[in-house]
Order: C-alpha cells, then sequence, then structure tokens
C-alpha cells in the first residue's frame, strides 16, 4: 500500500468521514448513534471533558434524595456499550479548546493522560451543554455550596449530605432543579429555604398558575422567600475549609445553611464556538439553521447550548431540557453522517415539573411569551378533575389556555393539578404543534373509562368554554379584574363563599345559581354584571341565564374565585 | 289576553320553542342543558322511560364490585338539579311511543300515573340509547342472569350477588363491559369464567395486542373460553324461579354458575325512529348529518342509537360510548335550540379498558378497518417505558401503530400496558383528529421528567421507527412472517432467549448484537434476512449494520420475539 493510498482521498473521505462531537450527554450521544446508524463506515469520535457520558441528568435529584437508589441507573449508555454496539470512540477527560476551522481539526486537551493533540474532522458537532449560572458573591467555593449539572456534583453533594443528615438546607433559585432539589431535601428530613429572586416560582409559569405550586411549597413548610435576593454568604472555617453558616439575602435576612444549592439557571457553552467564529444568536446561544449547521456548514451545533426556533413565538430561544436535545442531536448526527435529515421541528417549551404532590407543566406560549407575539390574545381557566367524580381518586386540575380569539389558535397552555397534568400538557402540545385552535379541542374523541378521564374531560371543558367566548355566548373578565364599581353575582353556596372569599368585592349579591331565575329582581339589568363561582362552571351557566333575561353586560370571571385570590395576591410573601 | 294569544304564534314558537327530548342519560342530558343554556326561553321536556336520569353508565361495573361505594355518586346529575338550575321538565318513567310527524307530536305512556297523552314539539331530540343484545337461548330471563345497561340491573345484580358471597360467575362476552365485570368478580374473590365467541378478546383490538390482555387474565386465573359460543343453560328451581346452574357451550363443556352475566354488544334502540319512516343508515343506526337532524330536519337524533361518521375510514359507525354520546347530545341540544352548531366531529372510536394491572386502548383504524380502507397500510410495534427507566416504577407498554407508508399519514393506534397507556392514546387520538403524519410523531414536544416520561416517548419511538422505514432506512416484517426460509438473527442476550423463545425459527443464530459486526462472517450476506431481538430495537440497530455491509434484503421484525409469540399463537386457548 502506497502513502497516497493511506491518506484518504476526498471521494474516501465522503464515504468514511470523520464525525467529531464535542460533548457526549444528551445531545452529543443521540448525535453519535444516530449517524452510526445511518453510516457504518464513518469513523465516529466523542470527545467528553468530563468523566461520564450519555448519564440521565434529569434524575440527579431523585439520587440525591434517594428515590433513584443505584448510582448505575444514571449511566444510561456507557463508554463499553457505545464502543460494542456503536462502534464510537470514546474519549472521557478530553476538552476540545479549539477549532481550526480552516484545517477542519479541532485541539483537545486530554486530562487523563496529559498534554494536547490535535483530531482532524469532516464534520464536526458541538454539544457541549450549559453551565450553571454562579453569581458574584464570595463563597461560592465555599465547602458546602454546590450546584446541581452532571455526576461529579450529584456524588459531592450526596457525600456531603450524608455527612450531615436532617441538616438545614437553602436552595437558591426556584426553576425547575431548585424545586426538585427542595422537594428532595424534605425527603431528606431537612429543614429548607427556597430563595427566590423573582416574586414566584417556576418563572416558566405565569404569576398566579405559580401561586397554586407556592401553596404546595408553604403545605409542606418550606420557607419561602420569593423576590429575595442572593446578598451573600457568612463564612467560617470548618476541617479547614471556608464554609457557609448563613446565607444572606438583600433584605437582610440570614438563614442559617448546613448546604446550599445555587440552581439559578444555566448560561451555553458558546465559547468554543464563539472563539472559532461561529455566529451566536440573540438569545446567547449558538445559532443553527434548521438541520442544527452553524455558520460554517461543516460544523454542527445541538443540545443546551443552541438556540431553537419557537413554535408559536417569532422568535429564538435557549430551551435546557432534554427532549429538544436528544431531537436535534438525533438530527445533527444524521445530517453529519448522511447530508440530510428533516428540519429540526421548532420548540414549545414544554416541560413539567413534580413538587410534592403537585405537578405543574407548561407548554407553548406564556404571558411573557404572548406580550412579544402582539395581537389579541384570550385567556381562560378551566378547574376539573382528573377523571370521572364518581370514581374514587379524582384530582382536581386547573388549566389555563392562551389564544387568539380571531382563529382560535391554541398558543398556549399550563397545568398544575395532580395526577392527569402529564396527559394533557402532551395533549396541548400536540395540537398546538399541528395548529389546532380551541374547537379542535372540544373535538377530541379521548379515551374514557372512569379510571382514567370523563366523557368531558378537563381538555374538552376547556375548549368548550373558549369555544363559547368565541361564539359570544360569553365575556370572560380575567381573575384579578377591578370588581369594585360593577355588579357582582356570586353563585356559589354559602359554605363554598366561607371557604374561599372573593378578593376584593365584599358588595357581592350571593344569589346560588338555583336560585337565580327567581331571584333577578334583586338585580340591575342595566348595570355591568360579573359572575362569580367557585371555578367558573355556575357562573357561565348563570351568565347565559342574565344575557337572555335582558341583562345588557354581563362577563364571567374566568378561574372563579379560587383563580381570583390567587391572582390578586401578587406581593411576594415571607413565611 | 284574548284565546288567540294564548296559543303560541308561529313567531312565539320560534322564539320559545317546545324542545322534546327522548331519553335523559348521556346524549340527552347533555342535549337539554346545552338547549337550555342557547335558549333561556324555550319549553324543554326530558322523557326518560326508566326511573334515573343522567346517571353514571361507565360505573356500574366499579359499584357492582364495589370500587365505587356510593351508589349516590352514580348519579350525576339529579331531577331537581335539573329542574333548579337548568328549568327543565323531567319525567321519568314516561315513555315515548310514536312520533306523529305530520302533527309534530309523540305519544307518551306514562309508567307511574298510568295513561297516554301527546306532547307537542317544535324540535325533537331522539336520544334512546341502545340495548343489551340478548341471545336466543332459553332462560334468559332466569333469576341469576343479567344484562348490565342501567342502576335497576345495577341493583338487581349488587343484590343479588350479596346474597350468594364468593360463588362462582360466568361472564358472556369479552368486550369492555364483560372485562370490567371479570375483575370486579374477581375483586368479590369470585371465580370468573369468561366466555367469547370470537378467538380474542376485546374485538375492537387486533388478535395479536389482545393475547396481552388475554395473558393477564390468566395470570389472574380467569377461566378463559376463546372462541366458544353459548349453547344453552341448564336450568333448576330455587326459590320458585328458574336458575342457571350451568351455562352450555357449543363445544360441550358446561360452566357451573351461581351468576350470569351477558354482555354481548348492544343493539341501538331504533324502533321508534323506524316507526316514524326516519331512515336508518347501513350500520343499522339512525342516520344523521352533521348537525344531528335525522331525515327529518326538526328531528335530531344522538347517542348511542346514532351512527357517526369515522373519521379516518369513509363509513359510518355506531360508537356506543360516553365521549361521542355527550359530543352529538351538546351539539343536537344547540342546533335544537339555535338552528346552528358547529358540525359533529367524526369519531375515531377511542377507547380504553383496565383489565386488573393491564391497559389496553384504541383510536382511530384497527385492521378489520384498515382492510376496508384499502391501499398499502403499514404497521409496526414498539415496546418502551412509561417513564425513564432509571427513575423506580417503570412500566413497559407495546404500541402498535397503523399508517399509510406513501404520505406517512397515521391510521390508527393500539396499546396494551400499565401506567401511561391513556396519555399515549390521547395523543395519538389528538394527532389523528388533526390529520397528523408519523413524522409529526417524532417532533412533538411532549412534557418530560422523570416522573413523567423519557427524553424519547414510546410515542417518539414509535414516530422514529415509522419514518425511518419510509426513509428505507430499514424494512419490517410483521410478527407472524414465516421465518422458515430466511436467514435469521437473534440479536438478545442468551438469557432473553431462554425467556421468550423465538417462535418457529429453531434455525436462528445467535449473534448478541454487541458481537455482530466481529462475526459477520458466520452470515450470507446473499440471503433474505431477519434481524431479531426483544421488541425491535437492537434488531433495527442489528438490520442497520448488515444493510452497510452488503447484505441486500434485511428486515427487522417488528416487535421481536415477544410480539411474534402473540401473533403466532392465533388458535383458541382453553386453559
Amino acid at each position: 500500500m502506497t502513502a497516497a493510498a493511506a491518506r484518504p482521498s476526498p471521494a474516501d473521505s465522503e464515504h468514511r468521514p470523520t464525525i467529531v462531537i464535542v460533548g457526549a450527554v444528551a445531545a452529543g450521544a443521540s448525535a453519535a448513534t444516530r449517524a452510526r446508524r445511518m453510516n457504518e463506515q464513518a469513523r465516529i469520535i466523542l470527545f467528553e471533558k468530563d468523566e461520564h457520558v450519555s448519564f440521565a441528568n434529569c434524575g440527579l435529584p431523585y439520587y440525591i434524595g434517594g428515590e433513584i437508589e443505584q448510582r448505575d441507573k444514571l449511566l444510561v449508555a456507557k463508554p463499553r456499550m457505545l464502543r460494542e454496539r456503536f462502534n464510537l470512540e470514546v474519549r472521557t477527560r478530553c476538552e476540545v479548546t479549539a477549532i481550526d476551522r480552516a484545517h477542519r481539526r479541532v485541539t483537545v486537551r486530554d486530562h487523563q493522560g496529559g498534554g494536547t493533540f490535535t483530531q482532524p474532522y469532516d464534520k464536526l458537532i458541538l454539544a457541549p451543554g450549559a453551565a450553571p449560572i454562579v453569581p458574584p458573591v464570595k463563597g461560592m467555593d465555599a465547602a458546602n455550596v454546590f450546584t446541581l449539572r452532571n455526576l461529579q456534583d450529584t456524588d459531592r453533594i450526596k457525600d456531603f449530605i450524608a455527612r450531615r443528615p436532617a441538616g438545614r438546607a437553602v436552595v437558591v433559585g426556584a426553576g425547575f432543579i431548585g424545586l426538585e432539589m427542595v422537594e428532595m431535601f424534605l425527603r431528606l428530613k431537612m429543614r429548607v429555604s427556597l430563595v427566590e429572586l423573582q416574586t414566584q416560582v417556576l418563572p416558566p409559569l405565569d404569576v398566579e398558575m405559580a401561586r397554586m405550586v407556592e401553596r404546595e411549597l408553604r403545605r409542606h413548610e418550606v420557607d419561602l422567600r420569593l423576590g429575595s435576593g442572593l446578598q451573600g454568604f457568612e463564612l467560617e472555617r470548618a476541617d479547614g475549609r471556608d464554609t457557609v453558616s448563613h446565607v444572606v439575602l438583600d433584605d437582610g435576612s440570614r438563614l442559617a445553611a448546613d448546604v446550599v444549592i445555587v440552581g439559578i439557571g444555566v448560561r451555553p457553552n458558546t465559547q468554543l464556538a464563539a472563539e472559532a467564529g461561529l455566529r451566536l444568536g440573540e438569545s446567547g446561544g449558538i445559532r443553527v439553521n434548521e438541520f442544527l449547521q452553524t455558520s460554517d456548514p461543516d460544523i454542527y451545533a445541538a443540545g443546551d447550548a443552541v438556540e431553537y426556533t419557537h413554535a408559536v413565538a417569532d422568535l429564538h430561544m435557549r430551551v435546557p431540557l432534554a427532549g429538544p436535545a436528544n431531537r436535534s442531536g438525533r438530527l445533527a448526527g444524521e445530517h453529519a453522517a448522511t447530508g440530510r435529515c428533516a428540519p429540526m421541528p421548532p420548540v414549545l417549551g414544554t416541560a413539567i415539573v413534580r413538587v410534592f404532590d403537585t405537578v405543574a407543566a407548561v407548554t407553548g406560549c406564556n404571558e411573557r411569551c404572548v406580550a412579544r407575539l402582539g395581537g389579541t390574545v384570550q385567556r381562560l381557566y378551566i378547574t376539573a378533575n382528573h377523571h370521572a367524580g364518581y370514581y374514587p381518586g379524582a384530582q382536581s386540575m386547573t388549566l389555563k389556555l392562551l389564544y387568539r380569539p380571531d382563529d382560535g389558535k391554541l398558543l398556549g397552555a399550563q397545568i398544575v393539578g395532580g395526577e392527569g397534568v402529564d396527559k394533557r400538557i402532551d395533549v396541548l402540545a400536540t395540537l398546538i404543534h399541528l395548529g389546532g385552535t380551541v374547537q379542535d379541542l372540544t373535538e377530541l374523541d379521548l379515551a374514557y373509562a372512569p379510571p382514567f378521564g370523563s366523557a368531558k374531560d378537563p381538555l374538552h371543558m376547556a375548549g368548550f368554554a373558549a369555544a363559547n367566548e368565541r361564539d359570544g355566548l360569553v365575556q370572560f373578565v380575567q381573575p384579578g379584574v377591578d370588581l369594585s364599581t360593577t355588579q357582582v353575582v356570586d353563585m356559589r353556596t354559602a359554605a363554598e363563599m366561607a371557604k374561599q372569599p372573593l378578593v376584593d368585592a365584599p358588595h357581592a349579591l350571593h344569589i346560588p345559581i338555583d336560585e337565580l331565575r327567581r331571584r333577578l329582581g334583586e338585580l340591575d339589568p342595566g348595570r355591568p354584571t360579573v359572575t362569580v363561582c367557585a371555578s367558573g362552571l355556575r357562573s357561565y351557566i348563570g351568565a347565559r341565564i342574565l344575557m337572555q333575561h335582558g341583562f345588557r353586560n354581563v362577563a364571567d370571571l374566568t378561574g372563579g374565585a379560587a383563580m381570583r385570590a390567587h391572582a390578586t395576591n401578587h406581593e411576594p410573601t415571607r413565611t
């Protein structure tokens, strides 16, 4: 064999390209395995700067809390399997430090063996993920302060807690990971404070929906500090290391802490891409086209470091979640291996979190997102059982829809409840993905048997309400509306009213729905009137009665007294 | 006031029409309440021949079995509430016996007060439901033989069982109600035989999927008699009444019985409509247009007595399920009250049933339905966990997709599993309703956190498999294929093979997937080759490897060894 033959010719390189992948967790591992299935001849090299590949990122809190008992379960695909089944070259503790686009090669620092080497590529896939945002306060490197992103963090936290059982935990940041860690610390019999700069937990949710999650946190005696910035740490020396004794908030309060978790968000790892001159997008993530190609078509990017196209709003956004990471990685791997793939589907930001017995989920646009969209947007709330009320164990859920009144297009949805929230959010995500309307919601032929749903599912009820509003059968007023100058008719029972008073409407007339027709004389048909009940079902029936009895201006308080209580409680609350 | 003014003029009648509704359960009650919300002035009269209105039909088995403890829970909307909240005239035990279309009036027999009267109508809505099919055998009127359709039946069964605890039950008919009754009888510590004329349980499911339900029944020691016709009953006298001692099957076997439930299907109550000359459809139900109008536009029909348009197949069919009944009733009520409504959405026949720890669900077309559709249809099977495997409690589900290979349009789906089956079938029903494709399935942005799903959901996996097949990346062979002349490569571990032998392929070569590349030499690339694993995931990877190593004709056994076992076991089995 001559030297020339040993060097791959351009044609060879096309059939046996070298695909180099930076990062080997969700997007990177998906890219590598899909590339292999597409191209058996390619040389596929995975560089991972950390020790572990393809681990279950989303499972880390549950392992810390002991719900997942075996650490081994977190290792989804081990290097050996990736080598044997997919013929991948897996190089852990190898950090790609530079991209030489002109010569199509990367510089790699080998943290294990030491030294630096270069690796040529035909196609390069960047899947470097994101890193926890570290606030600029002294003490972030203290022995008992942790961020949680990878298995190493996990091991350190678990080890630390094991040595300080039943202590006091302070969680900074009330996003998904923060809330999961709160639950896990409680599970470990620790006392927990949750600190959040915003005046609500779970920023992807609108504030009035987040209130229901906050209620659940308080029910479990979480010390909730909303609207509170992290001022700094009080440090002491323990075992020869700086250790935080107290977390200090910007209102001056001091929280005693045995362990501190900082989970205030992640920042995309874009340095490598930026230094190589690849284009970043408006959200700070790596900009890619529909085939996950960066501004250099031989370089792809996927996962938490990129920005995706949003399915509803006309914007690019980062969505550091496993679903889009796996999807984008898989497509990037296919395109790198074959030169073609289906376009990356736009993202909806669908997400879900369990917080004790409460489940909160979101898909599509929330209020901030529809504000950017512009145009008229309508919203409504429905509270309904997750399965037939006559079958034991029915749990209530509250669903918020955001839709365009002109064409009925569904823009977004949020649900807080218990069982069955995951099902409804997935149906709504599917409907939005396919461009469905609130009318479609009313028409869905969903599966019903008493243990699973209702003949009129919460989704149907939400669709009915929206379709009624679009058809002019009812007008909604929003939960936080000023009721001081309107005639308010509260159609609940006296017992319900005592349990959940109607906020800011002491002048409300109490006329239970079943007495309305015979007590119409007590009301002034000429005055603007708002009908109220617990959740909005009876008040809709009441509104229909009034509208047909000559009341000119009738509106139904969507979400009822319960949602009004949430919506009018906008102040950060200290427990 | 003059006599003329007291008689409603035609114009009055338009504003204050009399809407008469025949039947007051799901469709009838929905029609009445919607009509009222649309038209406060109308006179709305509900005639119900039985004692109870708006009861929870689907809850009856669960009340008999004691899962639902209070009978009162089954009464969803009581007459008093219908009167007070909706101003409806509810006339129970009043049977409409004739329709005089020329004079727009019905004849009503009052079973309570006695006698007969006529009631004029402006609009008439027929919601008479369906009645259990009664087989033509002697003894159907015996003291211990029951059908189950209404509260009266329920009370009789519950009362009878209470007096004969821990006895032997024979259930004839393995449809939804039959299976629910089997589970409830077992719950009551009875021994149960299940007799079904067809060679499978749950006829809406395809046979290989039904096999998984049958396995669950056997696991609970149900005496399963498939392919067995009911020959007759052996009767004896007890307490002065004929009582069945044995159920005799057409193969001559005799099953001792303390109680017999016959649930072999329902027949639409169309006599009233037929006698009035209203058109019936090809399926035997009352034919209606998209606004639920019969061949007489002043007469509507809704619920189990009508036939609906199928969403996928070009046919009309009866779907005696609560969802379509409520939907059609609601629309008929609206149109009767206002002269307009949205068109009735086509039905998918989405249904679900829990059978002990197994859940079976179906939506859209099954094999019989696609056979009527014509054209090329592809099908595949996926087995996957309902949530992340690393999180405790993951349960496996098997999903079957039927789709059109040319445009990828999803035609139908079936799932058998445990937790999470209801979610996936609802997403699939939504996707089919909106005309979605298998490519859409791959793109869904579903909610993922470890307790709820996987980053690659079973739905994604099914979509990937179908999209791969459409893209020519893989060919499928179906579970029941003749493997005798093909080269078969079994890629499982030895332990898996021992647990679930590959049916009818003793010549299969055993090459675990991770050894495939280095053992290619053991295979003949020129021979047609089928790859096999447990469920189809590894065998797909193996097929990709072989195809790229010069094997010309490679196919993947969809559903793997497990589905092959189900598909090749087509004989009725006696336990």
